[in-house]
């Protein structure tokens, strides 16, 4: 996917830490490691170690060549590991890849893939947080109509909205870095998952391994314990969801209806081939169209945990372009959704103007709830409910129509009060506080 | 499905705690449990309260009718607090649901079927992780082939096995012990996600809420923020895989060609229509049949994060059948696990003849590790390929062909020690107690 | 789901085709018909036959027992053949089930439940169809906006809109009425699929056992041959996202700000437990709902066709829920559809409204295009998109800016007539007519 | 895809119809091809449609550039089409993609790079399906255990067992071919599904579109009605699950302990990295691996059918890379499956040693069946149950034991008359042969 889909689902640079490239990279830095944490055990010398590591750079190998060869075994370890211990030569080439088994290596590349691209999706969330922080702050008593199956129901305020969307993207980007940091473990556990071949050092090797790597030390081989891959699996759909949500009413409030924010791309952006005015929201919409691959994708990696004995045939093949591309998109979903704030124009003389369309109905509820107290709950509503359509048919104003409803009960000046949106938010402006706050908290903490 | 399939997939009580009963319960026990929470704030009195909790009880309605009135407005909770407004009557009827919108309830009863479901989970996943850790140090000694991609490859020990299958049920069974402790939340947001009709003690009546039901206060009300439904998701799918991946291995086990292993059922147990003979291992098969279901069901929960707004327009609705569905087949497959390791006999002779099937190719990596140190890796990987490969042909054993091509290297006795595959077990003692020792870290910390 | 989700999701009757008593009545309907197709083919005596016939009616056996047993040999006819065997009783009882294994039975219920919801569904679709088509010819020359990524492109008719929709569900049903009509087939192959316990009558008992049921006669038993199955989910999701797709477009157009449309529902239907004044269009919603679980359902059933062997071990039995269910929010799917065309209101008056919304800019391709010939493609493109970004920054009207621009080549006439929406509808007209024509001809097919 | 993984899962020439190439030339092809339709027409001169066709030749353009611009307006053709007109220049520029919008571009090459990755995959599919034809027919009376839940049931021969693999995939196959050739239609509706800039010349431009490129000229633009995109999806996953079916039951029939087929790959193919007398099939495996991808994506393209109005904001978006990889790992899973049957050597030897191993419980229905016509059904096959038991727990064989109980009833040579699995192979020698008939029939239909 370097070409021709890599602008539209590998957006911000997600696309290089999950193209054969860093595939490629990440199998050499495996290997290499797993030549040093030798050395460091004592099993093989410094220098060959060193010859190791010196040949496990990327220009040494050649993808397609591997890409090809992979076919035969299965699995592009299995050419690798020759070229490599070609390229090493002589006695360090002995030591290539001793004790390990193809889906070591493997396994291993895939949680530096996982740990590498999950940075550029953390980083990529850090500034779209901080970009919804910033907006929630602005939009603290901007109001606009909160909308429920699509329909207008209450005030709410902008702020709030975006303190929504925060939270539910920072929420799901601390589950992933969690999972990213305890999951993602380096695989050693040769042929069987015994270390056999290793005799007693097996363990020691492990650890030297992890920490050459920075990757976790797993309590057991895990060839075919795939919990650390459905969590990933789980996490990366869940931040792609979020920011999917986001990206979805981004959409639907940059309708040509609703217009309470657009975006504003620079020249050539969001335009159509045909269309000379049009200002697509193409940010927005590149989100969803990452974020609704996701499910797919998760799914292929949860219904790839039922793996056979000791290491599996086909499931575990089947995690590869799975994880590689939930990466991918979950990465896209982020970065875009970074991208559409950045270009976002908020309209707040919009927002007040959508919510006063319906003229008080938004506000309907209020006046139930006052009115419920002397005439019970479910009565209430059914006043309001009628004097609603009442107003809706005969094109008179609801506040005209609980005048006359409410004779007696309610004064014009107090239905006034009670139909301003602005004397309705009920939490808005501490749940917007709220979810700040948890973001500079964890904002702190993360680093 | 109290019916045809419930002996199937809702086996071991889960069917009890998602059926229609256990959501009425739910939700029941979600209005009353907002009564009291506003009588712990002083907004109504302890007896009307107490009258909401008294009327507040499952016999009180019908399921059958909730539902068909369900259709009108898209959710039970609509006619649900019409019928308890009813029964409760006078007074204290006015109080039914104050402040509450519909999806309120809804959501705190999903998580409370989601707690309760969870826990039966839990229980079997205790009982079925007890019984792998006994088999694990039961057979910490036994021989058996070690098989991948279905191939012997090295000796292991059906111990290690056991441990791998207790260690991926265990860890992912504490994953969902904490997504059900920390995520499952109340849900109180009012009808746009403010609280507005509730003034200035809705966050009090949410704490009061939360406390009431024994679920997590949230930050916000998350009414489109469906992050604790996907962890749910991806947690619930992560423990039905792993309970495969066991079934997997148990029905592989129990081939008849391979017959290490058998469930032994009592009469009529594993039976067939029409094969008298059959033993068929029907508790791992039902945990298969179990854990299939789960992908398809997490990736439309995962998918139904995208939802519109403060209120979604079906993505919401279309979590209630999946989630409830996903708790039941996880439930399920857990169970069939438990009952699959109740019934099951281990054949540790069997496994040993198998082992020996080959006559030494499990131990062939061994020869040539040892043989690598003089000839270089892959050289001696090649001669003990080529080995295996006269020996398979000729159908000489491994042991005379290698004492021919290895004259002058290794004597037969030394050939004979290094074909005996219980001095070629690695590790798989040592991580059989690891993963035994994990499992009662786990379990001391659950209780 | 005959509680508390069965208004909602069982909608129009379906769930009637898909609870327990269908599945029994299914049941038991194959095994009568076993039993009558072998008394054609003169293997039992015709008496016999009757017995077995008249025994096998809903009430003679009881759902939850045969569910409860079920668990023991891991499906539903095992304990069924019992129960069944000892109401026939006698001499008679011995022929109950002969040349039959279990999944024979399951599948060719499954089949028959298929065949009997999918013709509820079939019905709910011709009238949702019917209505479209109405509505399509209707509204043949009703202005409205065409709307590209959420933002308003080119006008179209309302016509042609609701032709785009029949003709998606149109074509989608004419795929599952064909599946049903060759895909659903008995099943009968014996233990292992090849009729052995039959002699040489086994064929004839096939042909004749899918003749007393209507059902297609088989080349091959099918047992692990799943690709009817997966057919038949590919077919069944189909219908539900064609249904989506309209019921989704009618959420979008009953928005408040858009307001197009709306579902009149009677009292009470579409209501909100808090909001008073709010109509909710919550058949779309539930169709919507209802068809968002569609794809998981189907990924389901296409991973299960991996089936080992002669007959499965888990991958079979994961598919009677998930095939179930399909069936179940499809039907509700269609049906819900069907309610909200029922239900819908159009405002023809709103449509023009918010065509004019953007003063012109929907005809901004049109006089690209007359442009172009003069121009250039893309700097007639140019030239309008910046007369549109001037007028929408100026305020002024697209008119007014385009008669500046076009000084000596176009005049304010002309410009005003490229800008009129009705004279640039392309062949909406015909298109709308093309789909309705295609519909009277697959109705004409279907009777 | 190009690299690393393209070996394994883009397998057998399918990746180089489904990568940048592929789809660069089928955007460049449906470019070319509008403008020779229009030329057709009489819109443009046939100069100019020929200077256009000239231009859109593959190297003109470069997949990383337009990959990389495709990110401003959300696709890659608006960026390809400035290329184009860039490159074609001068007035002929002018008339490249008159009249279509992007989707016409994209959806057109679409089915293009379908038609042409389906033609790879009915090709392999082809020479997989000849060579199970003739498998089948070489083993028409090669005795086999027929396994249920992964037991011996009854005796089938392996030619029954390879035409269960024909059927399923030969049909399957011919569900794409229909599919390919019926569904796959060019796109062609402007911005709004109109042809409103093509004025009266709208639908012929359209049909010779379609005579252009060989695809079927669809009834109406299906921008938002992705009906075929879904049926695609489905026959697509129908294939890769037929083929994963087979190459699941050659992984089980190549196990160790199994050993009924193997895998014969040249030097190095199927070797491990670590074990040297390993030889997996890898081919199977591969095979597994590919298909078990199929069910997520094609998730996805069946979720991406709700997209809004008349062009989409997501969902259309998504499907580029779900059909894309579904595409390469169902032409990957059919080629691979095809390579394993060019590896196949089956062992019929073993096969009838396996079937032998039970000592006759193999043909326990048969004796049960034998009996039932004096006992009744249930008390022969009680008898024959617990003979069945007896026989096991006493290790005296089934002939020994089945004469004791049925002293008086039957011989001893009847008995083993009744155990000679040669006599009771059913249908299998007819079912073979049915489904080899069929497929010389369908393959005659394709040429």
């Amino acid at each position: 996917m370097t070409g021709l889909f890599a602008g539209v689902f590998g957006h911000g640079g997600i696309e290089h830490q999950v193209d054969d490239g860093a595939w490629l990279r990440a199998l050499l830095d495996a290997e290499a490691a797993l030549a040093r944490a030798q050395a460091a055990c004592g099993l093989i010398s410094a220098a060959d170690a060193e010859a190791i590591t010196r040949a496990c750079v990327p220009g040494a190998v050649d993808a397609g060549a591997i890409g090809r060869a992979a076919a035969d075994g299965g699995n592009p370890v299995i050419p690798l590991v020759k070229e490599v211990t070609r390229a090493v030569g002589g006695d360090a080439g002995r030591h290539v890849h001793t004790g390990a088994t193809s889906q070591d290596i493997m396994d291993t590349a895939a949680m530096l893939v996982a740990r590498r691209a999950g940075a550029v999706v953390l980083d990529h969330g850090a500034a779209a947080t901080d970009a919804l922080a910033e907006l929630a702050a602005d939009h603290r008593a901007t109001l606009m109509a909160g909308r429920t199956l699509l329909q207008h129901a209450l005030p709410v305020t902008f702020g709030l909205t975006a303190a929504g969307w925060l939270n539910g993207v920072g929420t799901a980007l601390e589950r992933l870095d969690a999972v990213l940091a305890e999951g993602a473990a380096v695989q050693l556990g040769g042929a069987a998952g015994t270390l056999a071949s290793l005799g007693d050092d097996g363990p020691r090797v492990v650890a030297a391994f992890a920490a050459e790597l920075g990757l976790a030390e797993p309590l057991l081989p895990w060839h075919t314990d795939r919990g650390r891959v459905a969590d990933l699996a789980g996490a990366l759909a869940r931040v792609s969801g979020a920011a999917g949500k986001a990206a979805g009413d981004i959409v639907l409030l940059a309708q040509t209806e609703v217009a309470e924010v657009a975006e504003a791309g620079g020249a050539g952006v969001g335009g159509s081939s045909t269309l000379p005015h049009k200002r697509n929201p193409v940010a927005a919409v590149s989100a969803l169209a990452c974020a609704e691959q996701a499910p797919g994708l998760a799914a292929t990696l949860l219904g790839a945990q039922v793996q056979q004995y000791q290491r599996a045939a086909g499931a575990w093949q089947s995690e590869w372009p799975a994880l590689t591309h939930l990466l991918r998109v979950t990465g896209g979903a982020v970065a875009w959704l970074g991208t559409s704030l950045e270009r976002l124009r908020v309209d707040p003389g919009r927002m007040r103007a959508n919510l006063d369309l319906t003229g008080g109905f938004a506000l309907a509820e209020r006046v139930a709830t006052d009115l419920a107290a002397e005439l019970g709950r479910l009565p209430a509503h059914d006043l309001v409910r009628e004097a609603c359509a009442e107003a809706s048919e005969s094109r008179r104003g609801l506040p005209d129509v609980l005048a006359g409803r409410l004779t007696g009960r309610r004064t014009r000046e107090e239905i006034a009060a009670l139909l301003d949106p602005s004397g309705y938010l009920g939490r808005s402006a501490a749940f917007t506080d709220r979810a700040i706050h948890a973001h500079h908290t964890r904002t702190a903490h993360r680093r």
